[in-house]
């Protein structure tokens, strides 16, 4: 697994009561920062990550060696430009990158905590996260982005700290999660709990994990992330390596090969339980719960300005349940914008180098910098 | 297993070169008849069944004891209505209700044939059944007809006998199968050599089959079927015989204990390797290959009148790809009838009780074989 030892994190102490029931305290938060807070303090951004997303959002993650889940978007001059804004990622809790999770070392067994990590919510996460303002004496952010999961935390924020960010930019999300969604992160769970290597979450012994569930789930998330136009395109009946067909089970076409490679690296940077842990959360998230239905109840102690972001061809997170944000919104007066983002890449536009989608986010952030400061 | 004892078989005595290379000859092709042949032989119709269908498109199943797949759709009165005509469906090879397929007992091992099974297409699949027609002494059908892997059998099928039938009905289907078709159908099979009792096929010793693969593989294609607005109509958030959510990896909402339930039932009456067989010949397919990538040319020798039917919220095969096929025949100037019918069910609409859809296919097959009869 990860090799945690360069990963910054901070310890909460206050206690955290779950939504589970159960209560937390001193478990630690993984977070990486980017640029610099300035003297005011009035910088300062929360990003969010995604399902498998993690605190590198740019740069080189030290432990995966790789690019950042957002190293094109997050950077000097870049969308979220770092020679302006301070931005802050964490680890979600539940996660595999160094927050408390479940394959944290308890410290009672010296084995991971496995299954005996409570479940967790969006709400859980956010909670947690909010300790990084904190810690940093931020009062109050500029601003809290996140896209798919990390937009609904971006909601969740908003919902349950009313004043504590200026913006907030919730990208290819949902307020409320789908039955369609629901049913694809089952399929992912189960995925990983029919591997004979599971055991119940108590895996590790001898370095045997459940790889080939969480291939599969991989595999399986991997599908919808794309359009069925993006596939086409990017790969229609194109062979592998091959000029016909093998007439056997080996991948023949690249799409095959393609879905192969993205289960098998996956498994090399993640947990399989943090995966059943955050898809779990993901489908608890219905922001209107708390609220007899009523979305725009959860927005209205708040004056925070929204901008809500989705793509044309996003079949998971559509921009129909994104304008669901945006209509809960306008019934109680926010200031709220809303672009849909023409793509062809489907609900991967957000992570991937969508120029349009950039140049939004840049410009929006520095106008919006700019008009706050004047106020 | 299933028990096959009361299942009607012929026993195919020509080879049958089959696009992989290999001949097979002598083999068994289970069918099932209902309604009469009349004495001109001019009423019958041959309906090709889709991926985990069978020939007992109606009445109960003896093998399953479940009710047919078109149960209502086909019957004395109904779209096929067998008080006309003489409906006639017989399992593909590769599959595993009798005919021959990767569970057919290897005489010489006493043993299922497993992955010795050759890799098949959907043009060795019509060949075989070709063979239907001596067997019936039916010297021209009036129509072919099916859905999803049934449309492309019944494309293919007028491409191979371009002389053997008045009417085609391809529903739901798709003349080249999609980079995202493909991908699906991958994790599908993915599923399964992940069980660790596939064994590289050759399992059941002890009764133990793959059977948490072979359930995967179905739950990944049971949220294929449905669309987003049908699954968030019929399920939502709704809960599971249960007041909250009660925070473990149960199945909380409905749809995932309807997906548990789809995968657990499916593997008592279907074999893994079968669906490993057939998706591959799903895959395999596109009709435009031998005619340079046009679909016209595979239609030019044909005289069939054709009538294309796709759904509104089917996006395994939609209506563009549908539309596709008209566009190929009427560049050709062929007898092509189209419809689109509106329906919430997705791709699974055409298994369905969809009235259109059901009323469209019965007063096309009445005064189409009045007007044949005419001529």
């Amino acid at each position: 697994m990860n090799d945690l030892s360069k990963v910054k994190n901070i310890i909460v102490k206050n206690p955290l009561k779950l939504d589970c029931g159960k209560e937390i305290s001193n478990f630690p938060l993984a977070y990486e920062t980017y640029g610099e807070l300035n003297d005011n303090k009035d910088n300062a951004i929360l990003v969010f990550h995604a399902l498998t997303g993690d605190q590198f959002a740019s740069g080189i993650n030290p432990v995966t060696k790789k690019e950042g889940w957002w190293a094109h978007a997050l950077g000097p001059g870049k969308a979220f430009d770092t020679k302006k804004f301070f931005v802050i990622c964490a680890n979600v809790i539940g996660g595999c990158m160094g927050s408390y999770g479940p394959s944290t070392i308890d410290a009672k067994t010296n084995k991971p905590i496995g299954t005996n990590f409570p479940v967790i919510t969006i709400n859980d996460m956010v909670n947690a996260q909010y300790n990084i303002l904190d810690f940093f004496k931020i009062e109050k952010l500029f601003a809290v982005a996140g896209g798919s999961m990390g937009g609904m935390q971006v909601l969740q924020f908003v919902s349950n700290f009313p004043n504590k960010a200026k913006v907030a930019i919730p990208i290819a999300c949902t307020a409320s999660h789908s039955a369609q969604n629901i049913a694809l992160n089952e399929l992912g769970r189960q995925s990983i709990m029919a591997d004979i290597n599971w055991k119940n979450g108590f895996y590790g012994e001898n370095e045997k994990n459940p790889d080939k569930g969480l291939a599969l789930a991989r595999m399986a998330a991997h599908i919808t992330y794309l359009s069925k136009k993006g596939l086409e395109e990017k790969f229609g009946r194109k062979l592998q390596e091959r000029d016909d067909l093998k007439f056997s089970f080996d991948a023949d076409f690249q799409i095959e090969s393609y879905l192969r490679h993205q289960g098998s690296v996956f498994v090399d940077r993640f947990d399989a339980n943090s995966y059943l842990y955050i898809t779990r959360a993901m489908d608890y998230f219905d922001l209107t719960n708390k609220f007899n239905g009523n979305l725009s109840k959860a927005f209205e102690k708040s004056k925070t300005k929204f901008f809500v972001i989705s793509f044309t061809s996003d079949w998971l997170y559509p921009t129909s349940e994104n304008r669901d944000i945006v209509i809960a919104l306008n019934a109680i007066g926010a200031d709220v914008g809303f672009i849909e983002i023409e793509s062809e890449k489907g609900h991967d536009s957000f992570l991937l180098n969508t120029p349009d989608f950039l140049d939004t986010i840049k410009n929006y952030l520095k106008s919006t910098y700019i008009n706050e400061k004047r106020i």
